[in-house]
């Protein structure tokens, strides 16, 4: 289903070839004929026999690439001096580091940065242990913490495989917000064994994001650390995903002028997003009663035996009161909004030809969607997924950044619904009036803005929880 | 007994005063009657009436900073609009951060360093454990660990006040060798937690620099770790002092013209520095028997009933030949050598009288060592202290570095007592005998040719080791 070239698959070869014309248009067309996309063409290297060049493209998949290399070989008098693999060659080592925020240049900042000047500083946080927030780290650096047991489509690869996505993570919480962020992949699935580690790590860090850990352990472990750890603890594969749904949902809602106390809506995907978004949507207003969360097994109802847990029990309660059990096609019947965090392909387009008119299709399974926009076109009328290749895109960086920057600046000790809702209305909001439409209905990631209104947002909360309190 | 003033103290105050010839001289003047050291001097800004300064000067205490700034209020006419500590301000939230090696500009960036593009590096990893080090931080990055039991000369202050040493000690690591350290400052003083959390947080890391874990606890856990993980375990208190040591030691006796198996040493301080010291020694050549352990209840020897415990039990077994078992004083009848690891001041020039001919003193003690230089001069030959303010500091920043350096590179799985007198050597031998003399005999922490030579030493004997597995 991937059927587009994809930067995550390019390759830079390296090539010589005789210095006579026609040879480039021979090698450019070879490419493009074998479906590879063309980046950029560098020379590196002219003589009056031969030429070097370093030539970029992109493909659809491994497979894909070695093809296109395959056929490239088979061009006469055309040598491959070497291929690098982009993806692969700027993971080289890993993709962070630590810095110094001063050199050490000279013995007097030795002796102000470390011994003897360092012990004052230290004395001061052991009789003032709040100033830990005024001279270390801790005041804006967060842990990045995962088992490997959830990593993005892949399962459970364990802590190491991990590491890349962590260090993708805390590049990103650096390069939108400034946050420091650093990996902690736990060598360890137990919940207890988590949450003791965490908490004895914890004096380091101002706030710890748990990032792809499975469903249910999930949720026990985000819980127990809310309630024994006074910094702020956000799963984002829960509550990143869940207030990136709310702002487009509040966005698609103005479009096709529907209240959000009154539509049905069916969550696809009962794991970590799916039960985050039913949470925080019923929060920001949507009536349970007429929301259906379905699983593999189908539709979740009281009563349920296969394939439940406790969190999924507490959702049976106080949803699908219609108490549909078949299959997601009958839950669907006249629903005004799909959100799918579960398969691809699982949705059909006769499936939303029963839905209610105007029908909102957020399709954010991984990479392939429950259903390609292309088909969903059909029939609905808002088409969101988690691609970036799609109008529309559901991306968490446009939460977690921004809204861990906000609890860092607020000094927040926990996070609360009155943030996520406020930080979802607040990304919503960047999309104006007269540039809202069904293509876009949510800010793009490299949009300036988000980060900052997101920040904004969960300050403003704090600060009136803060009040409240006083 | 800090007699100078030290940048550690030091100050910027702003001061503002009447734009009139003389108002300079009378503030410097009143600066440095009062025992300040004046540093900078910077104009702020000028009218025709007042001119604004910044003036920094340092002390020798906070309370003589305080002494100092009073008799500048009193000076007429001159106001202090505001005072910057300077070792505090350098702390402002922290002193390390997290970089990205590339910076992320676009979509396609994105889609190589995070999804879809980085699950094709994390499924590699998944496929080939090894390549964990190809293409993530484990390959240069470590841990520096503490549970703040023993910090610099301050003892158990916990791990937040802890936490700016080891942001030193990371930026030393950063700016000397190029080692990406974090530090993990730890909640609990659990031996048994202690090795469990360090397991379970070790996928992330290519090492283990143990850090300011008070003794015996240290020794158990060093061992345990050393056991039962794959990547090496350096505990710098013990293992970096005792190697700085020996250099020190080598470069010595060069001078004093004694062999290293026929000297007698005294060893002050039994705990984590002390204990190393001894053990690197005895493998480089020295002879227990010769050797002389005292702690804070006199000379150890077999038998000794009080303050004894494991470690010191077995150093019993093979040092103090002669049971000397009254004092240190008794105890450095004849020595040719002392190794203070212990505390102020507890050194008088007569003990060092009663010693042999050209003694050798390394009076590591800090910030106040065993003996100053000035009154050790009266009898011993070659001085030693920790002091950047006077010649021959024995410094561990001479080998962590470096060392860490050698271990990355060379990707050893543990340190042996090889590497540390490979390093020892390394660092002893960057001081030609041309220069080497009594107030020579160790280089600078600032020469940069210390962690390349340290690093090779230590990947050389790994490849000899490898070797020999071949």
């Amino acid at each position: 289903m991937q059927t587009k070239p994809t930067p995550s698959y390019s390759v830079t070869i390296r090539v010589e070839y005789p210095n006579i014309i026609g040879m480039l248009g021979k090698l450019t067309s070879t490419i493009g004929e074998a479906g590879g996309d063309i980046g950029s063409i560098d020379i590196i290297k002219t003589t009056k026999n031969l030429i070097t060049r370093d030539i970029t493209f992109s493909g659809t998949s491994e497979k894909h690439l070695e093809h296109i290399i395959e056929k490239i070989k088979q061009i006469k008098n055309v040598t491959i001096k070497h291929i690098t693999d982009k993806t692969f060659s700027v993971h080289h080592k890993g993709k962070i580091e630590i810095s110094l925020k001063y050199p050490i240049k000279s013995r007097e900042d030795l002796s102000m940065v470390y011994t003897p000047g360092v012990a004052r500083v230290c004395m001061d946080i052991y009789k003032h242990p709040k100033h830990v927030y005024n001279y270390t780290i801790k005041a804006n650096t967060i842990a990045v913490v995962t088992d490997g047991s959830a990593v993005l489509g892949l399962g459970d690869i364990g802590p190491e495989a991990a590491l890349p996505v962590m260090e993708g993570k805390a590049m990103l919480f650096k390069q939108f917000a400034d946050v420091d962020a650093f990996p902690i992949c736990l060598n360890t699935k137990n919940p207890d064994e988590i949450v003791h580690i965490i908490k004895n790590i914890s004096p380091v860090f101002g706030g710890i994001n748990l990032e792809d850990i499975s469903a249910p352990r999930c949720f026990e472990i985000e819980e127990r650390l809310r309630n024994e750890l006074n910094i702020p603890i956000f799963h984002d594969d829960q509550h990143g995903t869940a207030v990136v749904v709310l702002a487009a949902l509040i966005n698609a809602l103005k479009i096709v002028k529907k209240e959000i106390d009154k539509i049905k809506i069916v969550i696809s995907g009962a794991g970590a997003a799916g039960i985050a978004c039913a949470k925080l949507l019923f929060y920001a207003g949507v009536d349970p009663a007429k929301t259906i969360l379905c699983d593999s097994k189908g539709p979740i109802y009281i009563g349920r035996k296969e394939g439940m847990n406790n969190y999924k029990e507490e959702l049976a309660k106080i949803t699908n009161k219609q108490k549909i059990k078949t299959n997601i096609r009958d839950a669907l019947r006249n629903a005004d909004v799909f959100i799918g965090t579960s398969g691809p392909g699982i949705l059909k387009p006769e499936d939303i030809k029963n839905m209610a008119k105007d029908a909102i299709i957020f399709a954010m399974a991984n990479p392939i969607p429950e259903i390609m926009p292309e088909e969903a076109r059909l029939y609905a009328r808002i088409i969101a997924t988690g691609r970036s290749d799609y109008p529309n895109q559901i991306n968490n960086v446009l939460c977690f950044p921004g809204f861990f920057r906000g609890l860092l600046d607020s000094k927040a000790t926990t996070v609360t619904y009155e943030m996520k809702i406020a930080a979802a209305n607040a990304i919503a909001n960047l999309i104006k009036p007269s540039e809202l439409n069904e293509e876009y209905i949510i800010p793009s990631p490299f949009d300036r803005k988000v980060p900052r209104a997101v920040a904004e947002a969960v300050e403003n909360v704090v600060k009136k929880l803060k009040l409240k309190k006083t």
